[in-house]
């Protein structure tokens, strides 16, 4: 993949200011809408059954996220799914933690079999419960035994492209090295910080971004995805570098999502390390 | 109006420390929380209908914002601000994203008709549709079309001034330009800075603050108003000043809510930029 | 207790990753998110009935905090208190605004006298409501008639005692001073911050803290319990310490969880202030 294609997939977001409905967690929710406005989209949330087809109607896409599911926003979630099907909005998923509670991986699973999803954007843990093959799960975070590593990358891209392929979506499987796959071909992305994983919400703040890019890029759909993974990762870096001593995970937060807010192509050109596996 | 009332607002909420009920969205509630907070208020977020009229008995005044509404809390509303109305309590509303969905619309003009709501801060664009004559809706955002601009100031001014005969209620139109109108008067606000719209909440840490300087200043409401719509567009300004190349949107938020926690008389008087329209 | 016990509670949490779930409010369940993983233990929320046994299941511990309490989390707490008992996984209690509402009050004493709660993390006011002794409260801060002071510290610790002896859980009354108790002995701790009164979620983080710590100490709970107190006192002053006089209360807020974050055994057992009492 060109270099150009990531800082102009990044442009096209800017340019169009995608509005994404979000249906998500009560945890990550302000920092998922302020990275949503940091990388040049606009979010709205609504979960309410009565309430989601409208905003559904006025939004490009829309996310699902089931990190604090309850009965009442899964009524939500499949009611905002078929609107955004019927009128072809891209659905983005994060099944956080499925594989940890049978409501979240059967959620999960009931999701992506009824709605069109367009992107997956879990830890590998996650995509290997949606498989139905789990290992044993630490709870959202990825088990160790399913960590993508250098050793296990080709195996790992192999089965992102099968899941791919299984269920039409593109697959954002992150971590230390990401991988995004549809079914013909995988990418590597080595970007980020190991201090992502010391705050809550990397993952959901990604998840939002991923969405803004497939609303704005529908015609490169994978370059989006990849040019939103790789935004992420070198945000990550970009907030790492502002790291004091007395610095700890809040500050990296603050710091991730501003580097969101002033990235632009040429700072991702250059440190995106973006390969095909 | 006299600098003066402003800064005797501001030193009313200080000395009194307004207890402020809050029934709030869950994506900008901890800003929410930390904005009362900053501004000499104290919160308390209470959304259960089993619960909100013992909670309003205790406090001092009454938020409804309905930013993601669910039936259940509609129902909370409903007991809460009849509990306030009850005891004479005032009620802010935050009507986002009237005009963006039917619930939205209906629910807003609902509380509206059936309660004794003392302020309406919300953007040109929710104004319209509580009037009936929203344009289309952008999420919740204001429409380009519905901006107030220097042009069409005069004329806005007069629509907000007829909204406030027409429901009883200050207005507190918000934007690049501010109108605070009663049916009597109406004030231009010309504070802020445009960074604001780069964040989640400043609309909603603006209607807590609203409602802070409303259980304050029950003899002066609309200089309340007034003195609060500045007081936030002050601090936008103060947090601007702080804004370094690296930082972002998160930044601003903590910059944001640190100015208002720093505000004083005499800085709210010096920056203020309030004329009668 | 010796200054060692302190770093070795602490010492423990950060190398076994207490994972804890939490049923709490939405207000502040981001910081108290941020503020676990900043402390070396690691969280998940989860309050649907359907999914909390589950979510239990795989946690070392359970969080109830009934700040934003609503009918549907109150059975979701019902299933994961049930099964955190059966499993022996250790309680903590945050009763949030006990005695400002019937709700609030009986919904913390149905809890305390139906599960085995090991920890009770609260104001005084709220401890006085669950003994059925509550002064006239305000909200969700201290009451100013019950704020432990060195005059009445000695008859403070007795009821704390007493509470402990009453409840079976170990006793964590939060404020200017700190008291913690078993029904045997009782601790005060003299650290923190008169800012941190100034922030929303102060002691619903600590209230997170206390249970990876109890998580992590199951042989020495008192200890813990002390431990995590001291740990947010000590990170409370350190923030202090970083206050620029453009910082408010949302600076503080980051500058206390980094300070949790970068907090080791030698700056606590060097800063803390521990007596028996």
């Amino acid at each position: 993949m060109e270099k150009s294609a990531l800082s102009a997939a990044l442009r096209r977001v800017r340019q169009t200011t995608p509005l994404v409905h979000n249906i998500t967690n009560y945890v990550t929710v302000n920092d998922c809408a302020n990275a949503l406005l940091a990388c040049g989209g606009s979010p709205i949330m609504s979960d309410e059954p009565l309430d989601v087809g409208d905003i559904q109607t006025i939004c490009g896409g829309l996310v699902l996220n089931i990190g604090t599911l309850n009965e009442h926003t899964i009524e939500g979630m499949k009611v905002a799914a078929a609107k955004a099907s019927e009128l072809g909005h891209p659905i983005v998923l994060d099944p956080v933690g499925a594989g940890a509670s049978t409501l979240r991986t059967e959620t999960a699973g009931m999701l992506l079999d009824s709605y069109d999803v367009k992107v997956i954007r879990a830890n590998m843990s996650e995509v290997k419960a949606l498989a139905g093959a789990a290992a044993a799960t630490r709870g959202v975070d990825v088990n160790p035994d399913d960590v993508v590593t250098e050793d296990n990358l080709q195996a790992s891209a192999a089965f992102a492209r099968q899941m791919a392929a299984k269920t039409g979506a593109v697959m954002a499987v992150t971590g230390a090295i990401d991988i995004v796959a549809d079914a013909g071909c995988a990418f590597a992305i080595r970007n980020g910080s190991p201090i992502m994983g010391k705050i809550t919400g990397a993952g959901c703040m990604l998840t939002c971004v991923v969405a803004a890019y497939a609303v704005a890029n529908p015609d490169a759909l994978l370059e989006g995805v990849v040019a939103a993974v790789a935004n992420m990762g070198v945000a990550g870096e970009i907030a790492e570098t502002r790291m004091q001593p007395v610095d700890g995970n809040a500050s990296f937060r603050t710091y991730l999502i501003d580097a969101l807010y002033n990235m632009n192509g040429q700072a991702l050109e250059a440190v995106a390390r973006v390969e095909e596996v």
